[in-house]
């Protein structure tokens, strides 16, 4: 999908921001107080002139020969994502894969919590699963009406994602994780990032077959 | 991650491919015998110009004034895709959201099918999950030399996945489609694809936010 920029900073460097976080984390961990922009590159699999010109929209890091202070660029790179902030969202559609969602161990630790979930399975209606409570998908306005909830993952059957997701946007929600193999149509001002399986696994199988002459 | 081209096609168009033949799958079932570049393109929010350029890599598709026709160029995505082949794959790491892939429904209409699934888990080894084979992942190596399998769904937890990586590469698989929340490091010629939840959650949340100036 082409995606806009976000005042000024590509689509391309945003999705690559959560990379660099995730390799600071775990030189941290490995006690490397200092990184230098050519090994931060070279494990986030980019060039180191990429790296820099990423950096380059947010501030000025890192000193020439020395490299970076891994823990003040962590951080750094942490208030840019707002991972300090608390983020809370719900998830709507609680079948396998939203239920292994709420369990997903990646999210609590960036500011990420899920405080409601929606069905339209009357035999879910009031469940707590993993400490979420479970409400009826029609009530979804009235629950949401004296939240700010930003944030919702969309996990429906794909016949049901886009009139769904037109219910999320009339409860205030500007922000969907799509999961539904369907391409939404919404307001321009909402913001949807798509995780289509299929799409990867497609994407990948294509680079390990041997190519073919393609025929009409 | 930067990705390197395909036999000269960009990694960013192979990434296109499974949108387009989605939005046509769509066109077709309802109803939509033709379609014109900016149709199609406009679904998958693309441009035009866009689409002509990636559709150029396979061959000649449409006509002038006419567009496509869509099952024709259906068809022909389908096999640029390899569609039409059978793709058996395995899945390591039955936990829940391994469980929730064996049973997600977008992998066979496209020809993927999971053939075996690896844990280290006693309890789970000789089940059965939704007719799928669950096997001792130190058994890796040996279950798979008689079959030729080049793709696996790896859903171990982060701290293993580099090692159980590795053991895939040994046993002759050369996709990996990665769910764990890290950068595998493996040979070149092998393919990664990474859905990283939490990074496509900052991503979507970065958007959402007011920009607030980052001070070290």
């Amino acid at each position: 999908m082409s995606k806009n920029n976000v005042d000024g900073i590509p689509y391309r460097t945003i999705k690559r921001l959560p990379q660099y976080r995730a390799a600071l984390a775990d030189a941290l961990e490995a006690g490397h107080t200092r990184i230098s922009s050519s090994q931060l590159a070279g494990v986030c699999n980019v060039t180191a002139s990429q790296l820099r010109q990423d950096l380059s929209y947010f501030g000025s890091f890192g000193q020439q020969g020395y490299g970076y202070d891994t823990e003040v660029l962590l951080t750094s790179i942490d208030r840019i994502l707002g991972i300090d902030q608390n983020s809370p969202m719900i998830l709507v559609g609680v079948g396998r894969l939203g239920r292994s969602l709420l369990s997903y161990p990646g999210f609590a630790g960036k500011g990420f919590q899920f405080v409601y979930a929606f069905d339209s399975n009357p035999e879910l209606f009031g469940m707590q699963l993993d400490g979420v409570p479970v409400y009826d998908v029609s009530e979804l306005e009235q629950r949401l009406a004296d939240q700010a909830i930003d944030i919702a993952v969309l996990t429906v059957p794909k016949e049901a994602a886009q009139s769904t997701a037109e219910l999320l946007v009339a409860a205030g929600v500007r922000g969907i994780m799509n999961f539904a193999p369907i391409q939404l149509h919404l307001p321009s001002y909402v913001v949807v990032e798509n995780v289509h399986f299929s799409h990867s696994l497609l994407t990948l199988a294509f680079q390990l077959k041997p190519r073919r002459p393609v025929t009409l």
